[in-house]
């Protein structure tokens, strides 16, 4: 029996395109509380854990791959809407440079703070004005193989929807609990349930390895260049430091989050 | 009294902005041995680590910093030859979003195999087929924070002097030891001087956490993908591996690197 295919779309003004491009940016995800993701193993994820996918868009001409063509097929089966694009309009939506011709616009999903508990030994990270979306995706990753149970976005601006955050991130975004809030919010929360703030600093007055974690802890690591803000440091029960041991005066963020999350994780009695 | 001004050039067919742009390739940097940096950061590591400044390139509109200006003073003064860009020239030869307005054509320096003598506690690093040249850059970074005394490169392509992993290692390449060698050469200079090698893979037989490191050591990370190669791990005295404690099934390779090499260089008896 015939296929019915997605709808062709090959204009840019199409208003289906321009919904895609809109989402491209921070306005467009704020507003409509979506994102874009790109790639095999992005959507398969997403999928697979139920993440929310509203749409997909192919470009058949690009979705060479036999299991990227049987993923495109099932979800048409399962009654996901969609559209194939034009190869031209599909690389606009693209950081790849090896584009695999299937995405899809996901809901954004948001953890409210309320009746966020934490578990005896769960361990959280917070994240304060990471500029780079690249460094917030590769830490939501990191975070994520490092078993966090949640992280705490502590500012307005960092989107970790961001199409560069979505793509370091490599598909643990999906599984991943993000809280939207303020550094009150947070602190008043770890006070109320008991969590200790460890809050991570060149500045810090324990070398990280010095740390025995009270549990359960949240991590906070901060910007790239000012680093965590005075009034992080004045909430945190520690500040602890990564000793530089040779000349150079610093490590990248999503660095410093793996080495302090790692070590935080092996002492982890769980 | 009147200072004499580099000359300017604004056309890009002049010989010397086409030589800069030629730096920008693969070729043209192993051909000639040299290197682009850009930023006052850069720029001032460079020339206070003598890394081997052979000329600078200048946006004056660009250089409003006045530490960036004194440097570029400075620079003059000391007899390194330079030349000022119109503005849309140098755009070219910078990744920066926002351009500083100074820059340097550096020496490549590579230090031979022969006559490397690892210090008693001395802590090396080796990487393998590195494909993105920002995650090298960062692991240089990462490398020269926790102490490496040298940093081997393993394969024919990865180029730490990319404009990509220049800029991601923050200026922390100009006094690394950097090696190029075969896996083969390496591993005759690590049996001659008896220096262990541990390789990171997820496959590894040991949790990273439970090794007690032999000194001097060298730490091997792979390919972003396919990881380490079987001939680096036939030849390795250990494999460790970083345990996934979330859904997340692989973190970055730069984070490996920088989990691994400061866990390794807590250990040191120094």
């Amino acid at each position: 029996m015939h296929e019915k295919k997605y709808p062709l779309v090959s204009q840019n003004r199409d208003s289906r395109f321009v919904t895609l491009r809109f989402l491209q940016t921070p306005q467009g995800r704020s507003r409509s509380g979506l994102y874009l993701i790109e790639g095999i193993r992005h959507v398969a994820r997403a999928a697979e854990q139920h993440a929310g996918v509203e749409s997909v868009f192919v470009d058949p001409c690009l979705l060479s791959n036999p299991f990227g063509q049987k993923l495109a097929r099932q979800l048409q089966k399962s009654g996901v809407p969609g559209i194939r694009l034009a190869p031209h309009l599909y690389r606009e939506l693209t950081l790849a440079s090896e584009p695999q011709g299937i995405g899809a616009v996901v809901r954004q999903k948001w953890t409210p703070l309320t009746n966020l508990q934490p578990t005896k030994h769960s361990l959280w990270l917070a994240v304060e004005s990471i500029a780079s979306a690249g460094n917030l995706g590769t830490i939501i990753r990191t975070a994520e193989a490092a078993g966090v149970s949640g992280i705490f976005i502590l500012d307005s601006e960092s989107d970790p929807y961001d199409p560069a955050a979505v793509r370091a991130s490599m598909g643990s975004l999906f599984s991943q609990k993000l809280i939207r809030c303020s550094i009150r919010e947070l602190t008043i929360w770890a006070k109320n349930l008991a969590v200790a703030i460890v809050s991570s600093s060149p500045a810090g007055l324990l070398d990280y390895k010095a740390l025995r974690c009270r549990w359960p802890v949240v991590l906070v690591v901060g910007n790239e260049r000012q680093g965590i803000s005075d009034s992080l440091v004045e909430v945190s029960d520690f500040t602890v430091r990564i000793p530089m041991r040779g000349r150079g005066d610093s490590i990248n963020v999503a660095v410093a989050a793996g080495v302090l999350l790692f070590e935080m994780a092996s002492q982890c009695p769980r």
